[in-house]
């Protein structure tokens, strides 16, 4: 639908662009009963399921930039997605498109293409429908998993004295993200560069974590900003032990230690899992950080006191209050 | 999530501007069983029922004026997606929405909020999550809705034979484009501009349809092209009375026969359904027309031969073929 005129070579072009994004998008109906070219896609639900649903868009100049390769972008509009249904423990299953797109480029779309249906494939998605507008670039993935009815994991749920738990490395997108803009070098950026541009939704251990985690979250506005929306709807504080922080990888990638505290605690763009559980699941914890080669780490624990959110150093000095104001949505790179 | 550092002023501005964003948007949760707030929503789906998900993209400048009406653009948004789903035959539930905002300007996000829950709340859709980002001005629903499983009507349904018929007036929206271009010039131009600017999705419609259409599309980038997807899916042919298109309404709008004739069969925005019915189904069709008070109007018939879309006109003269090849989802506007 376009409401504008446009000039006749254009819309011939825009005709053939749009055989061209067909080409590259439709597949066959697989999970659903019915995928694209009607106009809305069918797919049934099992018994005793209940859908979970998000949705995030990616836009040039403020989430990549406008250079950014396609087949990485692709797969991250997924991706990002993906992290919010790990993070309620449900399973991925349909996702729409929306894609707006300034040109039609078909080297670009097909990379994309690419990108996107790696990132599906590996996590048993189906693209189910989409639409395709002109405009300047950015694309909508909204993305419907299934759960055991009642099983999810909410960040409502901690307890008073769960411990605090974090995925992999957190800070790391964000280190990428200052090499490749020159204000930090790095002696090895490429774990950096790949946790920004490929980052690994943690699907599986979401999935495994339902009875076992109280309440999580994931950790794509830093791990501060997104601890205290988790603490808000449990109603309770935190304390993180600063010297437990899983910084070793950010050091070892070449950051200081200065730059690597404010990162773990600020980045964004991560993508891991912040959750809270019982001490008593702790090791089943370790028997599912092995079977998913996956580290976790014990960060802290949640307190009775809500809305306090406290950092401890190692020196046994008295906890202090950690500044997570600045950390929201819309500003997710420390200052 | 935000990568790119932004100064200090401006990300205190995002940050009230968030909640501002939540402040218009996050109601508590009523179909579903969580709504906003949490990485997902989640929602339980009746048993026996079929989903049906589509997805709509507006953006600025393609799809709307930069100055259109906030409070339009929520209702509309929100209605283009709504008469995908009624082209199923499907209930709309749940939807979400992602929102691109250049600026926060709150006179504008709570006109366009309360024109989307205008809309929702007529048709019993509920928000139950979002994204809001910064970028030029562009809005995408996915839209959820549920059918009775194997009742949903397709495209592909057709049968030889079978009645063509249109509801309500296509042709209005593209009157009322013309008019604001000032291309046109409408004795009486408020419905033309109404049709335009807050498009009624035909959802008990679409509903009620269910066991009567064989086949059902909804008419958004011009009837001539709809058929052809319809024609298409069905593997059949058509061939539409030139004198049954239900042009009165047109020219009693202001426009000449021509025009008429030509907005009719290529203007786009219309949101009017398409569908095919056997001839056994006329009197049901007329009473679900007096019961919905909406204009149900036979234009043609199915054939059996494929891909041949003909237009007959009252002289008698032997059919011609339509030239539908200009009208493709990016090209709607006649030349």
């Amino acid at each position: 639908m376009i409401l504008y005129p446009i000039a006749h070579d254009f819309r011939r072009a825009m005709s053939s662009e749009f055989a061209l994004i067909r080409r590259h998008f439709a597949r066959p109906a697989r999970l659903a009963d019915l995928a694209a070219g009607d106009d809305a896609a069918l797919f049934r639900v099992a018994a005793g399921m209940q859908l979970a649903v998000t949705t995030d868009t990616l836009v040039a100049g403020t989430h990549f930039f406008h250079d950014a390769s396609p087949r990485d972008l692709g797969w991250k509009t997924l991706a990002v997605n993906l992290s919010d249904l790990a993070a309620m423990g449900a399973a991925p299953r349909w996702a729409t498109l929306a894609l707006t797109l300034p040109a039609a480029d078909e080297d670009w779309i097909a990379a994309f293409a690419e990108g996107l249906f790696d990132c599906a494939g590996r996590y048993g998605v189906e693209l189910v429908g989409g639409d395709t507008t002109r405009g300047p670039l950015a694309m909508t993935v909204t993305l419907i998993g299934e759960v055991p009815a009642g099983q999810a994991i909410t960040r409502a749920g901690g307890q008073a004295g769960d411990d605090l738990w974090i995925s992999g490395c957190p800070g790391l997108a964000a280190l990428g993200l200052r090499s490749l803009q020159n204000s930090v070098r790095l002696a090895d950026a490429d774990q950096a560069l790949a946790a920004l541009h490929r980052p690994v939704p943690r699907v599986e251990a979401g999935e495994a974590l339902r009875g076992i985690a109280h309440a999580m979250i994931d950790v794509s506005d830093g791990l501060a900003g997104d601890l205290m929306h988790l603490c808000e709807c449990s109603k309770l504080g935190a304390i993180l032990d600063e010297d437990a922080l899983p910084i070793a990888p950010l050091v070892a990638a070449g950051a200081d230690e200065a730059l690597a505290c404010r990162v773990v605690l600020a980045g964004g763009d991560d993508y891991e899992l912040l959750f809270s559980a019982p001490a008593a699941a702790r090791d089943a914890l370790a028997a599912l950080a092995r079977k998913f080669d996956l580290a976790l780490t014990r960060i802290g624990r949640l307190t009775e006191e809500a809305g306090a959110i406290l950092l401890a150093d190692g020196a046994g000095g008295s906890p202090r209050p950690l500044d997570v104001s600045g950390y929201d949505h819309f500003a997710s790179l420390p200052r």
